[in-house]
């Protein structure tokens, strides 16, 4: 199917929130697992919005796969990393040897790896690469122009990345994936992302922007002042996903945002990663906030910004362990969780399967 | 080994500290691994300790098990549970068949479930018993006494109860487990657990007391008194573990201390679980502070007091899921999580090997 058949209108037009009556269902069949009441806490709300999700009392999570967004930035000239912008190129290759954080996670949890080269500098030939991953070339150009100084991109490239991100999640639906990572790699990403957090969120600059991959007390002056330029240069209008992301955005952010609507379209479980996949999702909940429902928060990262988003969004993280990597690290760690939750909801035996007495009898 | 000729005094004498040596040449790995400084968080910490635990740059803790001890409490005739005592049977029958909350969650994480009668009421015969699952029958007693009217038990039985757990334990590690969870089943076990929390941590009846499987207000009331009324009848020495044990603990408290003594000893990682797990640490912690060295602490409870008592032991909670079930079901959970942290430490490639630029070279 062409892109220009299957644009933005159709999909939002496809979202419906997750089945509330799955969900009432799912609860009730919780409530009679043999133990005290929702005694397994946060796991049951997983469980059960899977449920709802995916329209079943017997959800399941077992085919699971990662989308590793990689795009420059052109706001590095800022010097607002503490990594060369080299290292984008660098780290793609790192993944598709399977050597990075998000290979060695994805493998324990089951999951697989696709790297996509949403708009890197370097060009990857990927007949050329060894090892066992996945890249997926899908160019929306060579890295973004400097968001300091004007729009990231034309408004026409964010709708290619978002539709670009929705096709290629939706490929991995077609082939039986039931839960799908959004993970990222781009030098600089985490400055974009905290701009999009500050205009949708509504956060002051200070409260979003952290050190990212550990700039020093210069590099994080240099990162606010490019955000805040950024924002009076471009003038994001903040109800509109596309808008954002074209001016303050990235070609990943948008990628992931296509992820997410793909999730929603597809009645499948999308699960976010730190600061870029949620910078991703606010682009995604601006063009349908109803995607919402289908998206689940990996965990919380140590960049500060990332709970007021996760806020927003009336999301609450699975994990909390002070990781700040990216890659679609916390979402795939997060999925042995929710693996996990599946898992009590389906296996654990009721009452009366067991033979256990419960409260009321006491 | 007759339980007689290893004592505690043997026990203790031969347990040591985690290798500093270890945790520092493991910190250095950590910092050549391709991402940011230390970006995975709590996770470098975990497998940084388990370096030095089990002394080694390649730590492993692929075979697993989960140990749940279970005891019958004679504090129930207080009105302390909202479910009636036969419900410990009840459980330790459904352990057996597979079916209950700990038998999923060592599933999915790959850890054997070994249930041990450490003094139930009923009388099961392991023979006649269905399912896969194995039970270990060690019974100290047919149930404590009422800690509320005069001591749970004698000094000998506290003794018993933590050599019975530390020979179970050891017998797994003889046979190749690297990680144990202690996992319980007794009801009306939060209030000796409770109760010991009060006595050890120093914090006061109300602050420790929490519903349990889900008393009312009235039910709170009444574990409340009796908890002050078990330390007040008993006056148990607050620096002695086998007086606060055999004044106020239970059965399968004084085999989850024995199992973490035999962690130390072994060398090799214990997780606990919850309030009453932790209870079972805070006495293996008087008896040899060093014993927590080796304590990993899976979750944090929704019991009130547990936070208390993993601030006072200075342990970090891998998990914050509002979990309250026990049975070992947060330890074995976070073991997912644990396996996680070895798998980064011992695959995620070093910047020289990907021939990825670090910090310096910007």
């Amino acid at each position: 199917m062409l892109l220009k058949d299957f644009g933005l209108e159709k999909i939002i037009h496809g979202i419906v929130p997750a089945n509330k009556k799955w969900i009432e269902k799912a609860q009730d069949r919780t409530g009679r697992l043999i133990m005290p009441t929702r005694a397994l806490g946060k796991l049951h709300d997983i469980s059960e919005r899977l449920c709802g999700i995916q329209e079943t009392l017997k959800p399941s999570i077992s085919k699971k796969a990662v989308l590793v967004m990689a795009g420059d930035h052109g706001v590095v000239a800022e010097g607002v990393s503490a990594y060369p912008q080299e290292v984008t190129g660098e780290m793609v290759r790192a993944f598709l040897k399977g050597g990075a954080g998000i290979n060695v996670i994805s493998r324990q949890v089951g999951a697989d790896v696709w790297v996509v080269d949403m708009g890197i500098i370097p060009k990857l030939d990927p007949a050329l690469l060894e090892g066992g991953q996945w890249l997926l070339v899908n160019k929306v150009g060579p890295g973004t122009a400097n968001l300091a100084q004007g729009p990231a991109m034309k408004r026409q490239d964010a709708e290619t990345a978002i539709l670009t991100g929705f096709h290629l999640a939706a490929e991995l639906f077609n082939k039986g994936v039931e839960i799908l990572g959004t993970g990222d790699m781009g030098i600089g990403n985490t400055t974009p992302s905290a701009a999009i957090g500050t205009v949708v969120a509504g956060a002051t600059i200070e409260e979003m922007v952290g050190r990212g991959t550990g700039i020093d007390d210069e590099g994080l002056q240099k990162k606010q002042t490019a955000i805040r330029r950024g924002i009076q240069v471009n003038m994001p209008d903040s109800d509109d996903g596309l808008d954002i992301l074209s001016k303050i955005g990235g070609f990943e952010i948008g990628g992931i945002a296509g992820c997410i609507l793909a999730g929603a379209y597809h009645h499948r479980p999308i699960v976010i990663d730190g600061l870029i996949s949620t910078a991703g999702a606010l682009v995604a909940h601006k063009i349908c906030p109803t995607a919402t429902d289908y998206i689940f928060a990996g965990h919380c990262s140590e960049e500060p910004g990332h709970r007021i988003m996760l806020n927003y969004l009336g999301l609450d993280p699975i994990l909390n362990l002070g990781m700040r990597l990216g890659e679609g690290t916390g979402g795939a760690l997060a999925m042995g969780i929710m693996e996990g939750a599946v898992r009590v909801f389906r296996e654990m035996l009721t009452f009366d399967e067991a033979n256990v007495s419960n409260k009321e009898s006491a």
